[in-house]
């Protein structure tokens, strides 16, 4: 039998001064909508390697203690089978129905202060609701953001990138993050492979949760892209959080030199 | 037998002027470490009520859609059963051991950019490590904040009353979580009840996740309060998060007006 | 020969725990537009009390060195003989024809980091220039922003009040103020009273610098006020500035305690 | 006779897509303490080109209307004629002494939140006053900054660099200014030339206005450095400013792609 997949293909290098503790989170997600059909992490030794669950259990992060350069290749062909509603005609979730674990994507978080956005919102998309709510949310992103490379850094926030009106994925998917939670609709920011980010990259986008067209009065989590360059047939998720500050592919906690850093996605048939 | 039990009584009131859907938090955390010898809580009707699960597994959340005034009364007697371990003598946990659920309390989030932190971080606190370094963090701030209510807002943040060196029990808590995190020690915010709180009111702190005495190369939460006011052996915990953003006791998603609020917690002896 | 007069009343009372160094605008300024016909200033007694010029030579600041319980009573009657083009006719100046006095109005401020709003003053108001883009901006700001007492405080800035759509004359008047500036618009900061203002109270508006009509290649400056309160007929000015941090009636140089503020102003006809 | 010099070189060069306007502020003023020797500018041909005076009269802002590339050649010697009293002994002005012109500067700016360092400044340099103050702020600045390129932009702070600890000479002044006005003393950004600079760049320094020791109870303005790098018997000033908002040595109204900028300062005899 015959199935399409998407191939990944990481190559990383980083240099340390001295030994560091590290943490990394860029392998696919072992999670019921993507099937890993094969893959191979190929690691320099460290003087310690641990994986443990990232937030929400999808996805592992892993702990490197390591020394001078270190490489990683890392290479996953992985059968996309999810789910696809169409968004537009998802039901919103009251929020007194909303299952614990979805309560922590409505707060306020590193990058995105929702709460200040409430009366844009309102204005702005207060005539829709669930699922079109946010397409339209998404639409306006990008009809009104411009993607360029270069003008956010560390500190830039989705508020900024509001101001400011252009930033790269991780921004888009702060605004829109943003924009969901300040209508009450909980939203957390996914790390993924994805074929169609040009130039090939790490990727992020949304996740918004709202109702879950298989089962009665019950919520899911859907994917959407604001940038557009992602396909959530193909997306191959990494990790979640509440935004950017969860789920870098690096993380060092010491200096860290990054010397090397490509990402290939690509589809393809697979036996 | 006798025990010492901390007494709980709670009044709220509030009016919305249409059906609201309403989180609260306000309820003794059903946790090992503290034992709900009694509690009732007594509730207007609600066209909604439901109780979820809060982050970490500790303490519930409640949903309510309600109308018109609401009125709220909760009354507990716990008898506090926390290992009270010399903090001072409790070694950090290389950042490479730490469990999963721990990681997220490393990173950044709404209240605590505590990467800006870094260099004042070594300056100020490199000359100790582990519970050594987080007794003189909590001195420093002790020292060098003033308790001052009414100077923080729902927009101050942690890195505000750094410079500020002002604010209430929240600001304090962040400014203890912020250089934590700063110094690679996950931290997260507590919300409790204690008897020493002057004036009386929910009460917030922090908690540090550094070596677990009882258990080899185990990690442990140990509560930390930089304002002094709280003694661990009496506190009892609601619930915890990454910051104030997390644990409110009220968060209403629409107009939502206090009539009364109210906080009385005493020690007594319990048969 | 009678005038329309524009009349003003203010009260104002403080209380000060110790010698205090504190620094009072609040006369209406003896500038050409404006004719004073009367003027009391009523103070009581301070240890030191000097006048010097305000920013841009327009009105005066009152420096006072007071202890205890201080207060000001002032009245004053002003023709106002302001000439009033149509805005939306004035035409725009070169950048590189701007005098220097006008270039500092091109920067940012405290509270307006107008640079950041380039793109979206370029898509929102590009399609317009000089007065014409000047009113759209003071349009966009009366449909958009809602006049809201009480949320915002010393530490809000323009993008705060663009993002939460709401707050006070001084909160219009700094977004004002940046999408002007954003467009290469010199723009200023103007404290004034006016007998529209509702409840009355010392006033705020912006001033754009744009082609003066009764001097070739001349330029002067325009009062917008995006509240639509103040009638430019009847405005009284009392100091300019970047923004509201340079003309605050009372400035403290220690604590003070605001015991009493009230301001009337009304239209009269005067002989 | 002869008198020592510093001698100043500046190659600047531009590339603009279109016509543009550029503000330039880069010549030494000509002010009293700063003898114009000799000095040339040569500047490409522009379709508009004018000098209007900078903030506070201290010395030229130049209007461009360019297009395509742009050089400029500047060199000019100059000999420095400042008064250069002993910081240390001299006395703080009662801030109701303090003239017209000064008041500005005690302000909050773009860049500068002094406001918000009220307690810090009491709690760490309370026990002095005056030029003591200020040198102990200096001297404060210079053992907890860490001068590093490339960590600040066009958005960072003074606040910033205070959190951050780290910065260049925009950011050193940024602090020495508000922890200035913080206690009450005007103080000012100036941009200069200076020959102890290293690399050599264009130079910011803070200005504090502060007694006149030739004029009985008369103020002054007095350099001081944070960075240590310039001394005043040698620095060039070329323009002041609230904060480094105010006296950019290019602003353009327009996209503008630097292409070369280098700056030489000697010091050497001159006849």
């Amino acid at each position: 039998m015959l199935c399409m997949a998407t191939n990944i293909e990481v190559t990383l290098a980083f240099r340390l001064e001295q030994p560091t503790d590290i943490l990394l989170q860029f392998e696919a997600a072992d999670i019921p909508e993507q099937q890993i059909l094969s893959a191979t992490c190929s690691l320099d030794e460290a003087d310690h390697m641990a994986r443990v669950p990232a937030q929400d259990d999808i996805g592992l992060r892993m702990w490197l203690n390591a020394n001078c350069r270190y490489d990683v290749h890392y290479a996953a062909s992985v059968a996309v089978e999810r789910l696809l509603p169409d968004i537009a005609s998802l039901a919103r979730l009251d929020s007194h129905d909303l299952p614990g674990e979805a309560v922590q994507y409505l707060f306020d978080s590193r990058y995105i202060p929702a709460d200040r956005f409430q009366n844009f919102v309102t204005e702005e998309f207060g005539s829709s609701t669930g699922g079109a709510q946010v397409l339209a949310m998404s639409d306006w992103i990008g009809s009104h953001l411009s993607y360029v490379p270069g003008v956010s850094n560390a500190n830039t926030t989705g508020m900024d990138t509001f101001v400011e009106r252009q930033g790269v994925c991780r921004d888009y998917a702060h605004v829109m993050i943003m924009l969901a939670r300040a209508a009450g609709i909980p939203a957390r920011y996914v790390s993924l492979y994805d074929p169609g980010v040009t130039p090939q990259d790490f990727h992020a986008v949304a996740e918004v949760f709202l109702a879950d067209p298989g089962v009665k009065d019950g919520g899911a989590w859907h994917l959407v892209d604001p940038t557009g360059m992602a396909d959530p047939a193909h997306s191959v998720k990494i990790g979640v959080g509440r935004d950017a500050a969860d789920v870098s592919f690096l993380t060092s906690f010491g200096n860290c030199e990054m010397l090397e850093q490509s990402v290939s996605v690509t589809r393809s048939e697979d036996e």
